[in-house]
């Protein structure tokens, strides 16, 4: 009675998964509700940037060439013949030893290459006239931001599938994205089973535990850039089970269950599959938590069979489940982002498969040192809170000491292009 | 004419400006809407972890003494007795030779104190009984949560003022928190001044640009934590920017500025914040960019004028108003989180402020590098986008060589407690 399942690796387990990645339409929104979105189009400048040759500070537009001779005994007096807000533009030409007041950020005027600050000149009057005199040269652009000098109109300045952080928004205000292009976020189905589950509302009964793994993916799917919707939590019942997963099917991009994918009389799962045609892409993988994590598809659309165990539930989403949403989004980084740290912890007791332990990566000086939060004993979900890494402890015939250099995945970062190995 | 502004230096300014800092008050969201809120209260056990002695595996439970004299060659006999699924409880007593049939998850009997995995037990039927073999010994305990061994009733699990995570979430679920108490978000407005910005969505104009720093401070402060509010911008003209100052100071917790600041003749907000009778904590800061970063508060209400220069404007931001936002959010750990990474760039020349310079951070193998992105000159938004630190440059009478080792604050991670210097 008892199934004989055949472990594969956990980076095979995510290329096969990757198979079925899918990438979601685009929608447009305002540029207000953008934030934390994904690019669907890639930003491109409408625009030199400046547009103009612009003043980078207040002061005086001259020809540079008239302050050659200058110096702090023999200043060059100038005739102010205009002003520039910022915003207005002078028209006329400036002509031999003639300045232009002009502001941050104004236009320089045509004729002139060159803007001295206002603090190093003298304005004053004379005759009904205003003239300012410098004692100092001024360098050719100096003080000028030359047309185009920052951005040529056609560059491609941010590509489609970034994530939209505040740098990313001022490119789109700058170039005039006031509806930006942005991926569809997917949704993701949470459907948990277990008769031992309470909800989160529900007083505790014996026996009974309340459904942490659903609320925790909730968050993980949010965190990993897609819509959740709760589907709700089940019995262990297959009828009820196939149902339900049936009509998740429908109503969602990607779905998850939490629970009932292990090998027990009430573990549903591999059945409901079996019923739905679906194609199981693997139902065992060498990792501790979560060796029972199962996928499967059916007509290319996805089902993570997640355990019910808090800490496997929790590495599985963040392993097989995100790099799906990010490709979802076009991110062209959908994977964990692997660093190397250095171990502060003990595991003294070899594991035939590769452990993946939650952790909290700091740095200490620019050296990174990894700290396995709780005691990561399955089941226990006390050191999820703290964990922003997963550490990576390849199976074999050893333990882990004190000091070694270690991979770790982090948790809390855009991510990688390529798989982690 | 000329005001003469002394500089401070920049940890000096960011004190300043923590004396104002104010905590919001408390709300209760449902748990399904609190991911990435701040917690409002702490999060405490209202049970143990477990609160009974769970089973970690599907098998059986058994008394360990029972199998002690067990070996491959004299397998031992249990009658087993009942069949306990997840989530029903075992209410009999298990006397010797006996076993119970036990799912993952369920409540082991209290008479058992070893549960067995199925895969290592025979079962079959005899004389209308059932039986299971068992042929190696199983020690007490073992595949048995004790109650209480992850977490003990009462204890405190999260601090208020942490943001909340997935981790943080399953804690939230699993003890019963089906409303969280969180932090109101502060109302960040933006005001942005200058006769020279065209909103997003206008066609451009000669000696005109697109007011991106509004749309960037908005990201930013969502980013932060705050709800950001764009209260419009506006013609440098004293009496209506005055005005509308002076009612963005009803609509909002905090209040953002661009432009406005410096020395120049449409530079309103100098005189502005003398008619309000705000006090001005600084006006000029040993920074650059965003040297004329001013703040200034009244009864207690923080008035942030940034500078209109998209670079400065958003170093000034992440400096000076996110650790108000986090305060405000009862974060403990308001301030960018510096640290050292070796620098990938050049700055031949000297400046004797402080350079906050926009960087991307990688991580190569454990070790920090950050590489300056962009040529970061007055006024280039065209790096900001990779950015996720600022390189901090201490002024002085020399450059920096590549690589060197430089202090680094993130702009994506959370916190810290302490300011960096």
């Amino acid at each position: 009675m008892l199934e004989s399942r055949t472990p594969i690796s956990i980076p095979e387990a995510i290329e096969k998964v990757m198979t079925y990645k899918r990438k979601g339409s685009i929608e447009r929104v305002s540029i207000t509700e953008s934030y934390g979105r994904y690019l669907g189009e890639d930003i491109i400048a409408d625009q030199n940037v400046p547009h103009f040759n612009k003043s980078l500070y207040d002061g005086f537009a001259i020809r540079a060439q008239d302050c050659v001779e200058v110096s702090s005994e023999h200043p060059v007096e100038f005739e102010v013949v205009g002003e520039i807000g910022a915003g207005s533009v002078f028209e006329g030409e400036v002509k031999p030893f003639q300045a232009v007041r002009i502001m941050t950020g104004a236009q320089v005027p045509h004729s002139c290459d060159a803007v001295v600050m206002l603090e190093v000149t003298k304005s004053y009057e004379k005759e009904g006239k205003t003239y300012m005199a410098l004692s100092r040269r001024a360098p050719k652009w100096e003080h000028i931001a030359l047309k185009g000098e920052e951005t040529k109109k056609g560059d491609v300045l941010v590509s489609k599938g970034t994530r939209i952080n505040p740098g990313v928004t001022a490119f789109l205000a700058t170039f005039g994205y006031a509806d930006v292009a942005v991926v569809k976020q997917p949704v993701v189905g949470v459907l948990t089973t277990g008769s031992e589950l309470l909800d989160v509302n529900e007083p505790l009964e014996p026996g009974k535990i309340r459904n942490s793994n659903s609320y925790m993916a909730l968050a993980q799917i949010i965190r990993s850039g897609g819509v959740p919707k709760y589907l709700g939590k089940l019995e262990d019942d297959f009828d009820r089970c196939y149902e339900a997963v049936e009509k998740a099917l429908e109503e969602v991009d990607i779905l998850l269950t939490t629970g009932g994918v292990s090998v027990g009389d009430y573990d549903y799962l591999p059945a409901i599959y079996e019923k739905l045609g679906a194609n199981v892409l693997f139902n065992k993988i060498a990792m501790r938590p979560g060796s029972v994590t199962t996928v499967a598809e059916r007509n290319g659309q996805l089902l993570f069979g997640l355990s019910g165990n808090p800490s496997a539930c929790y590495v599985g989403f963040e392993l097989f489940v995100r790099p799906i949403v990010r490709s979802f989004l076009h991110s062209p980084a959908p994977h964990l982002h692997k660093t190397k740290a250095v171990l502060n912890g003990r595991f003294k007791e070899p594991n035939a498969f590769t452990r993946m332990v939650r952790g909290k990566i700091t740095d200490e000086g620019g050296r990174l040192v990894v700290t396995p939060v709780g005691m990561d004993k399955s089941g226990a979900i006390s050191s999820l809170a703290a964990a922003n890494a997963l550490v990576v402890l390849p199976g074999g015939e050893h333990g882990y000491d004190k000091g070694t250099e270690v991979n770790v995945l982090h948790l809390e970062n855009e991510g990688t292009s390529s798989l982690w190995v």
